[in-house]
């Protein structure tokens, strides 16, 4: 597509990197450094791919000074070359913004809010006294209760649901099949019985957070659930009632957060990292993949749990062994002490 | 909203609270400690929050005997304040029922059989010989296949599916993204390929259960995927093809049960929980969060696995002697009958 | 239903499998050993359920030549008992091929091209240049983007969301909920900020593969995520940007793989299972439950991490003791050498 093609210097000026080599290479696409093609930018981030640099046939590479007199062509010199490269991508990214309008399928109620500016789609359901900004895309499928906000330049991929009182700020983008406002899990015992505890707040979603695939925030039992600006989950996350989590946090896939929970600002969790309920945890955490976090986290730094994977007879034998664990360290203890 | 303002008089005498100060104090929500404000209710449960106590604001206090006399204001007595303030809640909860009446874009067989009471959001689709009773709720976007049954009283919130032969029992309530019914994972090797094991069963749902967003319930083999009555599951949990559940039984999110296994009643069970297939866990367990139960259970009692959380360095160190765990078991007990 | 009818000698004909006893039974159904009823057929695979043969009522059952002697009936010999029940219950299942053509609420973009032998149901929307071939059946609510393809005999059962750029092969059965082509989690930090790093790739899934309801596969961020042939997924699952699967890997419920891994084939993942990114797990390779895999596998074999299950008390003794390990093995170590 050649209304996409840059030039490399073109580049390099846009995104004040330093060119070295040929300033009239023209490029029309972003690639791996493995399959980059004669007229594609490769980029070199990771240390890992360093090997495929030699041979790339890509027009040109972003990476570091360090790497560049390895390349073997043109190259635009980039302290952070990874956040280089997600700039200059964004530049091929064919995503066309959907036009405004409404379209004909919706069913929106009478006392919804829907500016001109927005794109809603088809099969969308709109509930009473909710808001849909400016610029903002309800992509096929939505389900939008009562009482909600989806913020200016905010998009619902498609088939979201926003159950209630759910608020998005500015440029929220939820992906497919995540839900946002469904009941707390809240029981109380009644004898035999449960019954459940009615869930009366809502959810609160800061500007630019990202909500990944299939990942699920329960509304509040009283206060709202809370991600403050530029929290970015990745899919399948449970976010439990309550939890409040601070800006610039990231999770990866497949993490639970149970109820009440606080998170700082600045957190890295990992995958399939599970959070205790009732719980803080400060800012500048690092959660490693797979960890349990049982208790208060009160100090920054990078923290894990579990065990490494092992062949299954010897892990079998080490596992049978980890029940003993108490007895042997008194076993070793009174060793010692002889 | 003041239809929905009660005294403390009142709500003391509906549900059999003991007052301790101004009956005529007028409650028109409920809020937590820390935000309530003068004309709502709060209370006092987890014994964590004890300390909010002195500096609420609210009109009144719902608590244990034991916490009265530290409340600034008047209280309603409890011996379980969570489950009363569960009950007193309800009053306030907004949650509007929907009108009988089938939305006009909705989908329906003609052999489906829908009450007149029950209530059929838009962009429903219903299939052959499946029925929906009195008083039930069908939300936006719900696809429900054929031979399904959803009970009286039952609520899909929106976007539920109900594969096929999936029979809700009275007053279930199942979350946006849950899917019941679909394909159990059967698979039978036939040389270099897989072939697929027909699923040829159902899912049974008791009355009162409660399913979370997203959830997934396989249907049986040949018999059913069973949840007794009272069945509370959160979001995000996994239950395969054949599983049973004992009435009262609650998960939180992200458990996985594999295929054929039996749950008892009243038990616990906690986020993050993986349980094998093929075992049988009896009544009264409560699994600890994270914990993984591969061995049937048959003692009632608390249980866990796992190890705790540390810094990262730490940990790394512990772990790579997990590895050697059995050999040091075996030199410690040498080392011991020297 | 006499129309699904069959007499035991007809079966064992056209699957190959000696007969033992009765040729003229009448089969009209399939169940298990313990509730199989005078006109079904039973079966053995399983050891766990041999207890169960000699009180069964089934008409028949199918079983290995060493468990003949002890039934009750007629037998129906097999090597693999459980690939011959696969393959004789798919005569009984009732599952009715959908009838070709588009449901009227259906919005499809002029630019698609819709096989007249496929099935779109209803609130199903198409987007541009998508293609959906012979046989297919995409089934109600289900969304499909820009630039998918859906194989000839797929079947995306209900509410399943192809995003953009998702090519299915052949034969390819998605359960509800699936959400295939949502964005990788790619961010680069800039500052304080996240930016979005633009997910040009795609997803192409090979022929003959499944996947579970509620499952996620991104798609890549340069090169697209890949399914081989025969890859079989179950629920929940969460499938990361660029993870390549190689073919006839099966993976059960709750599984995490994270971004760029490359899984080979004939691997068997286990529930919970959380594997990292950038990293190579080789051919014929077994993890079991919950087990974590943060390094590359280069040999086959069976493996696993973890703790074992026990009393809730007993296990705080022990995860405490698990902190101490490296210093206990350091203590041991010295003890050895006294």
């Amino acid at each position: 597509m050649a209304t996409h093609a840059h030039t490399l210097a073109a580049i390099a000026e846009r995104f004040g990197l330093n060119l070295r080599g040929d300033h009239a290479v023209t490029i029309s696409g972003v690639a791996t450094l493995a399959r980059a093609g004669a007229d594609e930018l490769g980029f070199l981030a990771n240390p890992r791919y360093r090997s495929e640099l030699a041979g790339t046939r890509a027009a040109a590479v972003v990476l570091r000074e360090s790497d560049a007199e390895s390349a073997p062509c043109p190259c635009l010199i980039a302290t952070d070359p990874y956040l280089a490269f997600a700039r200059i991508a964004a530049l091929f990214d064919p995503h066309p913004a959907p036009a405004p309008g409404i379209h004909a399928s919706a069913a929106i109620d009478p006392t919804a809010r829907i500016d001109p500016g927005a794109h809603i789609g088809p099969f969308v359901s709109i509930g009473a006294r909710s808001r849909i900004e400016a610029g903002a895309v309800v992509g096929a499928g939505c389900v939008i209760g009562a009482d909600c906000v989806v913020g200016a330049g905010s998009e619902l991929v498609a088939r979201v649901t926003l159950v209630v009182r759910v608020r998005l700020g500015q440029r929220v983008l939820v992906h497919p099949g995540a839900v946002l406002g469904a009941d707390g899990f809240g029981l109380a015992r009644d004898g035999a019985h449960w019954i459940k505890v009615p869930q009366l707040g809502g959810v609160a979603i800061g500007d630019d957070c990202e909500i990944g695939a299939n990942t699920t925030i329960d509304r509040g039992a009283l206060d709202d659930t809370v991600l403050e600006e530029d929290v970015r989950l990745d899919n399948q996350i449970q976010i439990a009632h309550n939890v409040r989590i601070g800006a610039h946090t990231a999770m990866a896939g497949c993490v639970g957060v149970a109820g009440s929970t606080t998170i700082g600002r600045n957190c890295m969790i990992a995958g399939a990292v599970g959070i205790n309920g009732h719980i803080e945890i400060c800012d500048d955490v690092v959660v490693h993949a797979a960890g349990v976090v049982l208790q208060s986290i009160t100090q920054p730094g990078e923290y894990a749990s579990g065990t490494l994977l092992q062949d299954h007879r010897g892990w079998r034998r080490n596992a049978a062994r980890f029940k003993q664990l108490d007895e042997m360290a008194r076993k070793l203890h009174t060793l010692a002490k002889d």
